[in-house]
C-alpha cells in the first residue's frame, strides 16, 4: 500500500532528465560499442563528479567529501540532526565497461532527491546521495574500498600501498584527488566518525537475466549470495609436441581439464542456483608445438546458501587433487565473502512501493557484488534492481531503457520518501 | 662394415674441441639457467658467425653466403667439379632455448671435416658445411626459410615483408646481414642456381626421450613425421560470473573443455605413436569473474604414417563441432606438412657407421622439423640423433655429454667420409 507522499514523489520523477545526465556521464569516458571506460581517481573520474556537483548545487543540495573521496549531495531534512537515509552507488566503470553499472544508481539518488523537493516533498530525515570511491577494483584491488572504509569494515589506510598498472598507488591518487577536490567540504568518515545512517538504498542494473526473462520491472533485492574465489595452478613438464610420447608426458593442460571436469561434476546444481565459473586460464609456455608446463585457472563460486557455499568450496581442493594424474596441483583461496542478508525494512518497503506503483517485482538475491554488502553491516539497507538487456553487464553493449531505468527511480524516489519521515 | 677410412676419420674427432666451440657459442646470447637466446640475423647473429668463420678459415676452409645469408665452410674435393655432399644444421635459437638444438650440427659438420684433414684423408667431392638461415622461425615464422630457399622450395623473396615482434622486416635485416658480411665471398642459391648436392646429413640432437629411455647412442633418421597444426575458436557469450544461470550460459570455456576431451579419444592411440598436443590456450576476457566469451586454442597433431595423419586430422572439425552444446566452433588448419621419407642412402650409412663404432643405434623417425626435410627434396638425405637428457629441447635446461655428441660426430666424419669418396 502506498502513500500519497510516495506517489507524489514517484510521480515527479522526471526519466527525460535522468536519461540525458546518464548520456552526458557515458561520454565521459567513452569507448567503442556505447561502451565507458572511467577508472576511479582519474582525471575522467574528477570530470564526471564535477558534473554531478553540478547538478547537485543547481537542485539545491550540499555537497562534502570524506577523507577516501567518497561523495556525498545532502538534501537537508527537516530534523537536521537525525541519521540520513542514505542512497547512492558507485561511478567508476569497468575498463570495458557500459553506461549503467554504477553509475545509475548515483543519477537515479540525485533524481528521486530532485523529483521529492520539485513535488514540494519535505523530510523529516536528510537524504544524502552517496558516490562510493572504487567499487569496481578495475584499477585498484580490490573493489568496495569507499564503503568498506565507510562501514568500518576497514581502517581508511587499509590500500594506500595498492598500486595500478602502472604502478602509482591508491594512496599517492587519492590524495591527489582530495587535493584538487579541496574546495569541496570534507566530512567525517562514515561510521568511523560519527552515527550509522539511518538506511541504505542501492538502485542497480540487476547484471542478470532473470528479471528480463520472467518480464518483471523490478528486483526487491534481499540479500547478496556468498562468493569464493580460488587459483588453481597445475605443474607438469614441457616437451617438445613432435617428440614426447604422450605416455611420457606431464601435460598440464591435459590435467587441467581433468579437475576442471571434476569440478564440474562437484558443482553441478539440479536447480540451477550455484554458480561455478572458470573465467580465466593461463597456459605456459603457450606454444602451439610445447606441451604445457604450467596451467592455471580461476573458479569462482557463489551461492545465497552459507552452508552450500562452505561444503562445496571446501571440497575443491580434494577435488583437484584427484583429478591429477602426471602432474601437481596447487589450491589457494583468494577471496571468501559469506552470503548477506538483508535486514528486511528496505526489501518489504522496495516490493510494497513497486506493487504501490503498479510495477511487476520480485524478490531476489544479488549475483553480484555491491556497496550495500558492506553497507547492511551498519544500518537496514536494501537495493532495488531494474531489468538488463539480455543480463550483460561489464560490456559496452550493456543496456537498460529510458523507462526501465525510470521506474525503478520511481521506486526509489517512493522509498526514500517513506524512509525519511520514519 | 665401417671401412678403414671411416674408422680413421671417426678416430680423429676431437671431443673436447667440439665442447669446448659449443661452449664459446652458447656465451652468444647466453640467459639464466644455461640457456640460449640468439635469433637469427642479430647482431648475436653474427657474432657467432664470425666466430665459425675464424675458426673454418683457420682448418684451412673457404667461406661463402648465399643470397639467404645461408653460410657455408667449404673442404675442397679432389674433384672439385663433382656435387658436394653437404652437412649442417642452424645456429638460431629459440627465445628461450639451449646450447644445443642446431647449433651442434653445424660445429659437428666443422670438427668432422677438421678430423678429416687432420687424418690426411682425401675426398673425391667437397664438403660443404652449412649454416641455414633462420630455422626456428622464432624471429621470423615460418622456420627453415635458408633450406626452402635453397632447395627451390619458395622463392628468394618469399619473406621479404615478414616482421618481427618490432616490426622489422625479414628482408630489411637479411639485406643489412648481407651488407654487413660483404667481405665474404658470394654464391649462388642452392638448387635454383646450381646442380643439388650429393647427399645431404644434419646431426641434431633427439628432442625427444627415446634414445635415452632404450640407452641407445645414436638415432639413423628415416624420415619425419608429418604435422598438421589447427587453430579452434569456440565462440559463446560473456557474462556475469556471479548472475547468470548455467542454464542460460554460453560459456566458451566449457565447451571448449568438451572438444579437448571429444579429440582425447579421437586421436587415441594403444601405441603411443600418434602426437596430440593442445599446447595453446586463450579466453578471452580471460577474467575471473566472466563467463568466457571465447576461447582459442591450438592442435598439433603428428604421426609418421599419411594415411592416419589425413583420417585423424580430417576428422578434428566434425569432432569439434559435435561436442559443442551452446557455443560455435570454427577450425582453422593452419599448416600441414605431410611424412617425408628419407631415401635409404643416409639412414643405411649412419647404421652402417655406428654399428662399426661399436655404438648403440636405432632406426627412427624425427618427430620436429629440421632443414632436412627440404633437402630431402633435392638430394638423398638424412640425419644423425644423439640422445639429450630427459628428452628436453627448446629449453635452458637441455643438454647432451660431451661423449653423447662426440659419438654423434665421429659417425658423422664416418659417413662423411665414405660419401664424399662415392
Amino acid at each position: 500500500m502506498t502513500g500519497e507522499v510516495q506517489t507524489r514523489a514517484a510521480a515527479a520523477v522526471d526519466q527525460a532528465r535522468q536519461w540525458d545526465r546518464l548520456m552526458r556521464m557515458a561520454a565521459l569516458g567513452a569507448i567503442p560499442g556505447d561502451g565507458v571506460n572511467r577508472a576511479c581517481l582519474t582525471e575522467l573520474d574528477r570530470e564526471s563528479r564535477r558534473l554531478l556537483i553540478g547538478w547537485a548545487q543547481a537542485a539545491g543540495l550540499t555537497v562534502s567529501v570524506d577523507r577516501l573521496a567518497n561523495l556525498f549531495l545532502r538534501h537537508e531534512g527537516t530534523e537536521p540532526g537525525l541519521p540520513p537515509v542514505l542512497t547512492g552507488s558507485h561511478m567508476d566503470s569497468q575498463p570495458n565497461g557500459g553506461r549503467f553499472d554504477g553509475i545509475w544508481g548515483v543519477i537515479a539518488g540525485l533524481e528521486a532527491v530532485q523529483a521529492l523537493r520539485g513535488a514540494g516533498i519535505t523530510t523529516r530525515r536528510p537524504i544524502e546521495v552517496v558516490a562510493w570511491t572504487n567499487e569496481e577494483g578495475g584499477r585498484f584491488a580490490p573493489g568496495c574500498m569507499g564503503s568498506m572504509a565507510y562501514a568500518g569494515f576497514k581502517p581508511a589506510d587499509t590500500w594506500d600501498a595498492v598500486a595500478d598498472g602502472e604502478g602509482l598507488t591508491f594512496g599517492a591518487e587519492l590524495a591527489k584527488q582530495l587535493s584538487l577536490e579541496s574546495d569541496i567540504p570534507r566530512r567525517g568518515l562514515g561510521v568511523v566518525d560519527g552515527p550509522a545512517p539511518f538506511a541504505y538504498v542501492e538502485a542497480h542494473i540487476e547484471q542478470g537475466p532473470l528479471l528480463e526473462s520472467a518480464g518483471l520491472d523490478i528486483g526487491a533485492v534481499e540479500g547478496i549470495q556468498g562468493s569464493r574465489w580460488f587459483l588453481v595452478e597445475v605443474v607438469g613438464k614441457s616437451d617438445h609436441a613432435g617428440t614426447a610420447p604422450l605416455r611420457l608426458r606431464k601435460d598440464a593442460v591435459q590435467d587441467m581439464l581433468r579437475a576442471i571436469a571434476a569440478l564440474n561434476e562437484l558443482t553441478h546444481d539440479p536447480d540451477d542456483v550455484l554458480r561455478f565459473t572458470v573465467g580465466r586460464i593461463e597456459v605456459s609456455p603457450n606454444s602451439s608445438n610445447s606441451v604445457a608446463e604450467r596451467a592455471r585457472f580461476t573458479i569462482d563460486l557463489r551461492h545465497p546458501d552459507k552452508d552450500v557455499l562452505l561444503a562445496k568450496g571446501d571440497a575443491i581442493e580434494r577435488t583437484v587433487q584427484a583429478a591429477m594424474t602426471t602432474c601437481a596441483a596447487t589450491v589457494t583461496e583468494r577471496f571468501h565473502a559469506l552470503p548477506s542478508r538483508f535486514d528486511p525494512l528496505v526489501p518489504g518497503l522496495v516490493e510494497q512501493a513497486a506493487r504501490g506503483l503498479g510495477l511487476g517485482v520480485r524478490r531476489m538475491a544479488s549475483g553480484a557484488f555491491h556497496d550495500a554488502q558492506f553497507l547492511a553491516q551498519v544500518c537496514p539497507s536494501g537495493m532495488i534492481f531494474v531489468p538488463c538487456r539480455g543480463g550483460v553487464s561489464h560490456h559496452p553493449s550493456e543496456y537498460s531503457s529510458p523507462e526501465q531505468l525510470g521506474a525503478g527511480t520511481r521506486v526509489l524516489a517512493a522509498v526514500l520518501a517513506e524512509l525519511a519521515n520514519r
